[in-house]
């Protein structure tokens, strides 16, 4: 993580912008051998492989550009503030990482050492509430799909691979998963099984 | 709005659901002479005429149902909390409305009157200040269409029917909505203009 600033220097990517004034150096980035091209920030590497190679399936399909963006939106401001409380002291990192984020994250989130980022107790029980409540929110909206367990119902979209990278990441390093898996009918567990068992390769 | 509760119970309609254990009786209300069907709720209205009607234009394009529902909340938790704050004590309403705000609104926003949901001076100001950060967050995701002012690009959608719906009511009740108009370079006086000459007469 540490290393990506260097390596967007190495490919001359510019950093991508996150807010006003504000850079980051992401990953996937990819390089496009039949074009040259080299891209980074996922929805701008999908808007890219959707465009050029137009005879394939589109994971954005025409028209659904803003839906599928604002898709992404609603899904983090109703897990990602509650999500990143819980999970951040707690991520698998190598011992570079691990360095970048003890040095850089107490200061993003105004707490004096890496160690109080560690949310526990009653504290962690509330965000796990604020969590599965959020959630809730998201799972409510499935219900209005008559056919289907895409977020376009038969169609698989964009809209999906946001929700399964997200569960992908919390199944990996979130202590509370086993739980989640047991939310809203077993939702969660089974959107990550069906995305692992079809494109399991490609994430 | 008082009476709906008896109307709703005259064309032996159940209330519509909001939260778990609550109810409302909402408008519009539909008859359709056809089918001798009488349906409430926005969206349902939409969705029976999309099924119904099949050779019409659809509202809501196949496999669109769930990313629009997703937008019309997107748009609510944006804009809705700091908006129901300046425009409660604001809205024109007839006699008898006013009378049912008056017993109802206080208990539900936790005030001892009605007089005391007036927002004004400093407190005024900073829920105007978050009702354009909110808009500015939907400004933002429109920048992401290539063509087309709608939120499908070039084709209108039940989406933008909320996002004008919304814009209608804040013309005729929020006393800052030449100020609103003015933001993110004229977008929301447009969005309006533009339901308003295409589709005014079903508005």
């Amino acid at each position: 993580m540490p290393d990506l600033e260097s390596l967007y220097a190495k490919l001359d990517l510019p950093a991508v912008p996150m807010h006003t004034n504000v850079t980051y150096h992401s990953v996937p980035i990819i390089t496009d051998p039949s074009t040259g091209r080299t891209i980074s920030e996922s929805l701008d590497i999908v808007r890219y492989l959707d465009e050029t190679y137009p005879s394939t399936p589109r994971l954005i399909p025409e028209g659904n550009t803003m839906l599928i963006h604002g898709f992404a939106m609603l899904f983090a401001k109703q897990t990602f503030g509650h999500l990143v409380m819980l999970i951040m002291s707690e991520c698998k990192l190598n011992e570079a990482s691990l360095g970048f984020y003890e040095k850089t994250r107490p200061a993003y989130f105004g707490v004096p050492t890496y160690a109080d980022l560690k949310l526990t107790g009653e504290a962690r029980r509330k965000e796990v509430e604020s969590l599965k409540a959020g959630l809730d929110g998201i799972a409510k909206l499935y219900e209005v799909n008559g056919k289907g367990e895409y977020v376009m119902g038969e169609r698989l979209s964009y809209a999906d691979v946001v929700v399964a990278a997200m569960l992908k990441w919390w199944s990996l390093n979130l202590p509370e998963w086993e739980e989640v898996k047991g939310w809203n009918g077993g939702r969660w567990a089974r959107a990550l099984e069906l995305m692992d068992e079809k494109y399991g390769q490609v994430l």
